[in-house]
């Protein structure tokens, strides 16, 4: 018997590769270089492969899975909900619909009382940068380097990192200036106030440059993540406001990543004090169980459409299943304290353990994160700062850095690493014991990183 | 009792009223000029809203619910999967994902093997895009005036229709061309040979003198859809495909409204007998019960991709619960002989029945289609074929076309209307005695559009 079924499990695995590499096309990835590995299931903070091997889901799939894998108030709103209506189209009203973007609306802050559903992040990005422009009469957007903003042309263009690169020129009008980044200061700053107040001056000078008059507005990801997990420094962000006030701009806050929990408060803008005009958000919304994008407008953006039209759309906009969990994970955030939570684990668990790797591991340069989203930077050398790998390092220079995630998976933890840097992005209910037993799995692993250490 | 819950509707029914009209931005909408339907369910052909009035789905929602609302078997395809696994990230291989894939490349003609997944018809044209331009190392995509293909920039700027105009410029490499249209035919021809002949002479001078080494591809709605049901007449698209081949430009066919039955084949373009390079796909693969789209890769553009990184991707690529969904999809279409179904009450039930009104009714100029996609084109004039409405007509202007619609509705028929044409769109699963009620309903609105012949 037990033979059998491990017969059974070896074949069907072996059907989902050869199913996947005959037939499935990969996001970012050379097709032939590419061994993706088959998951079989998941659970919580763990998800597992044919042989049963389980991995402890540190990086949340792709920081989208907020709530963990199966959790099962949102498989019985998916099955209620498809019980009751799968789909409908945009032009009709939904129950589901507009519940869900009254509760986002009650959650965020000043007046984003109106939402635009789509399928994804990038779309929502699309879509924004469409408002600004129309109810501004002005095209281009400043975006900052070091940032993703998704895969369509103009997301892809508001991206600053190599993503881009191989896709320009796409939309013609977006500009890239440098957001702060304390421990690699643009600015040659030696504080965080001297970073906010230089990384100001220099928005302000590219503005200036560039034309106000030609500026619809500025897009910012409130936090960084892929690029780092770059936590503004104080006054940056009212800084942002201030000037967008100053020039008319449209502020546009990128919250695909880190809003829902994710640095431990409902919106990421929250923690900095600040209200966007527009607020773009996914993954978390319903932690990807269904696809799920969307704009959050002010009044005055609302305003610009109430007469006219808005020239876009899309099939799927405001899809009564993606609704669905939407609106129970919204449920769920308040049930189980998730902020409270993440706060809590952020402050008492994670962020003690990272500051003794950085007095422990010669590798660590610097941590740094907020709620459940940190950033363990690794270094050849504290004192230069030389990144443990080249800017955009792959093949063989990326071999450092693959040592580290190997001894990871080896461990049994899926680690999210970019560049030089290896965060942390677990689901927002994983357990202590889960989170510590993660992070002891890390620790480990940076030995890896401290062989190399030449400084 | 009675009163009770017929308060209760009430109720449930001015909360969504009010949620919907607070809090949700609708597509392509003035916002304070719309009053969206609220929508209580749907079954099959038929949806209804909060005073139980029901509606025959002529339009299938937007042309996407192929299998009609909520298919019991696509309603336990997504139950079983939510049980199983929501969602996993793309660089996993993924058993549903997989399946989908290979049933798709299955169906699909020639050597279009490999499958990118994407959430809906604009990504996935932006990916087909994105293939072309790197496979080519070109930039400059020609499409056709009188197109749709969706709400991001590349896919809006490839749009050939109104909704564009106010996205101008976007990706600045599209150049529009005219495809064929025999019966308001850009190339005064006065045969569909003739209009075959000289619309590939156009494709082939706008070829020309773009420079066919700019020129990364050409995209082509195989039947266009939303601007007029066009039926490519006999031989374009083979000479779409030759030209292609000489000057070695990718052929991308869009089959986000075509695909799946729509016009009783699996893909449209197996009625015409030609392979694309590319072909992009979203609603009927699952009805949209999950959103879902996608690219057909031939072998060569993969082979491109084999080495070297297909820059460009999307956080749910290859989503489980929506590939789920397409799978049971593939099955169902078998299991209930969707195609040969559709072709059957295509020429059995619709053809002769539109003909009639051809005869009979002043306003019709010409009736078209093929499956369960029809256009019915209404003039002032027969002779002159002067619209019923004018191109683009709004407001005022518009209101012969309004009215059609309005009859329609008021017995029960949910219409698909575009500019001077009503379209025949019903789910593919709709019996004929739904159908000939329809048919019937539409029939006897067309006297708004009598009532106004000049000719
Ligand atoms: C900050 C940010 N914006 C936008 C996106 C794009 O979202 P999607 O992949 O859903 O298009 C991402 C995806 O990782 C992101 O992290
Ligand atoms: C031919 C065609 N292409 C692309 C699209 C865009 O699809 P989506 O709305 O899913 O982005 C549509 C939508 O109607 C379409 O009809």
């Amino acid at each position: 018997m037990e033979t059998t079924s491990q017969q059974a499990v070896q074949s069907a695995e072996a059907q989902v590769r050869s199913d996947d590499r005959n037939h499935v096309f990969h996001s970012w990835s050379a097709q032939a270089l590419i061994d993706p590995l088959p998951v079989a299931g998941g659970a919580g903070s763990t998800f597992w492969d044919y042989s049963g091997k389980k991995y402890l889901d540190f990086s949340s799939q792709l920081v989208n899975l907020n709530l963990g894998h199966q959790h099962p108030r949102l498989v019985e709103a998916i099955k209620r909900q498809a019980d009751r209506l799968a789909t409908i189209q945009p032009a009709f009203a939904n129950d589901v619909r507009g519940e869900l973007a009254r509760l986002l609306a009650e959650r965020a802050p000043g007046s984003l009382n109106k939402v635009f559903f789509t399928n994804g992040g990038a779309d929502a990005n699309e879509h924004a940068v469409r408002m600004a422009r129309h109810h501004t009469g002005r095209r281009k957007i400043l975006a900052a380097y070091r940032s993703y903003h998704g895969g369509t042309t103009t997301a892809m263009s508001l991206t600053g990192e190599p993503r881009r690169w191989a896709n320009d020129p796409g939309d013609a009008s977006v500009v890239h200036f440098f957001g702060p980044y304390p421990y690699r200061s643009a600015f040659h700053a030696s504080s965080a106030a001297e970073e906010t107040q230089r990384a100001l001056e220099h928005l302000e000078s590219v503005i200036q440059l560039e034309g106000p008059g030609t500026i619809a507005g500025v897009i910012l990801e409130t936090v960084v993540g892929t690029n780092g997990v770059l936590i503004p420094p104080p006054g940056y962000l009212k800084g942002v406001r201030e000037i967008c006030d100053r020039y008319n701009l449209v502020y546009i806050a990128d919250e695909v990543m880190v809003g829902f929990g994710r640095i431990g408060e409902w919106f990421a803008v929250d923690a900095f004090d600040v209200v966007p005009d527009l607020l773009t958000f996914a993954k978390g919304v319903n932690s990807g169980y269904v696809p799920l994008g969307g704009v959050l407008i002010s009044d005055a953006i609302a305003e610009t459409f109430a007469n006219r039209a808005y020239p876009g759309g899309l099939t799927y906009s405001g899809h009564p299943l993606a609704c669905a969990v939407g609106v129970e994970t919204m449920h769920v955030f308040e049930d189980e304290q998730i902020v409270q939570r993440v706060r809590d684990l952020g402050e008492r668990v994670v962020r003690p353990e990272l500051e003794r790797w950085q007095r422990e591991h010669p590798s660590v340069g610097e941590i740094r994160g907020r709620g459940l989203f940190w950033a363990v930077e690794l270094v050849k050398d504290q004192s230069s700062r030389e990144p443990l790998v080249p800017f955009n390092a792959s093949g063989e220079a990326a071999a450092p850095m693959n040592a580290v995630a190997a001894a990871c998976k080896a461990e049994g933890l899926w680690p999210f690493t970019h560049f030089n840097r290896v965060h942390v992005a677990p689901p927002l209910v994983i357990s202590e014991e889960e989170l510590r037993r993660g992070l002891d799995i890390i620790d480990r692993a940076l030995v890896q990183a401290d062989a190399l250490v030449t400084g």
